[in-house]
């Protein structure tokens, strides 16, 4: 599996979306990607619709943490936004929405939170960090290969998005107590399953798939 | 059951949040509110919180209807908006967030809600109206009673609200196809519950309940 710039030995707080990731999209999934932009747009307007619905979740089920759901309600906003943002573009391209099932991308990150607190927050805030940055990536990724309004509008998403990767990595350590050595050795697991995610085989192309099959 | 101004034979599509509420907020749930106000505001933000769900409900279940898909968004982020706010006045004046069940309101209209489409759809859209339009008159209702800044702040959101109830009424017609005379009739029942639910007496205090039972 492809090396970003970390391994597992250097224990620092990652700094940006490319310190957390340890592998780059493949290229075969930018080739798919740009290949079969219709997927590509529907897929991503459902992913900033779950991201919104995955930041209310946070705040249904950790209400007294006002910090945090001050957060996660402009959170679930920005990606609202970026989801009407996306279905504009659906509509600008007369790409008739269609149902699409989910990828097995966020199941998969999700299937490793444990169930128990501390524990159950900050795995999922981890996974939210690796999320957000991991869309970062690809938005990034795609951008030189993408026609010019496609290109602006997904390079302009670059910066929230980033935003709310630094963002959830704050909450993960400042809303669960947990010290840093501990929550980067759980950080560390979950970046080795998020690049096992995106760097082997995939049967179906979404946002967060995998190494297309044919 | 007191009548505001529109009568059973009387079929015209409301135009105001007047015309579509059956019954006025009683006087002893103002007495309560304003003499209950962390109550008040804590089940406020639930609801605005809620409301914001309910909104995003629509997006997953009708996720082709492209129009109704844009308004929702729009409508769930002005919501959270509003949550955000309540939150910070919550903050401001020392209270602290704690939980509370969920009034017998919403559940007591979506009980009515019938399970096949089109009817589905267009009384999820009818109950969103009366919501909306019962927030409105409520928030009215208090402001007189209010502190200075709550005042400001409930008059502040009178606008939105009456324009959600005026979209949520304005789809019931638009996404349904369901001609006005059916639309009426159906409006009339969901009317009358929603009415009595405001007027009959209620052993919890929240910002839907009604008449309190001490």
């Amino acid at each position: 599996m492809p090396v970003l710039t970390r391994t597992p030995t250097d224990r620092k707080p990652p700094q940006t979306i490319y310190d957390v990731l340890r592998a780059p999209t493949p290229d075969a999934w930018v080739d798919a990607a740009v290949s079969r932009l219709p997927e590509l747009l529907i897929d991503h307007a459902n992913c900033e619709l779950k991201a919104a619905s995955t930041a209310l979740g946070f705040i249904y089920r950790y209400p007294e943490r006002a910090f945090l759901a001050q957060r996660m309600s402009r959170l679930a906003r920005e990606e609202l936004r970026h989801y009407e943002q996306v279905r504009s573009i659906l509509k600008d391209r007369n790409i008739e929405y269609r149902r699409m099932s989910a990828s097995r991308y966020a199941g998969g990150l999700r299937d490793a939170v444990r169930s128990e607190e501390p524990f159950r927050l900050l795995d999922m805030l981890l996974v939210g960090a690796l999320i957000e940055a991991r869309s970062c990536e690809r938005f990034a990724a795609m951008a030189p290969r993408l026609p010019a309004d496609l290109a602006d509008f997904y390079t302009g998403l670059l910066a929230s998005e980033s935003r709310h990767f630094s963002h959830y990595l704050e909450h993960a350590s400042a809303e669960t107590g947990i010290d840093d050595e501990t929550l980067l050795q759980r950080l560390e697991q979950l970046q080795e399953l998020e690049a096992g995610l995106i760097t082997s085989g995939d049967s179906d192309f979404r946002f967060h798939s995998g190494v297309p099959i044919d």
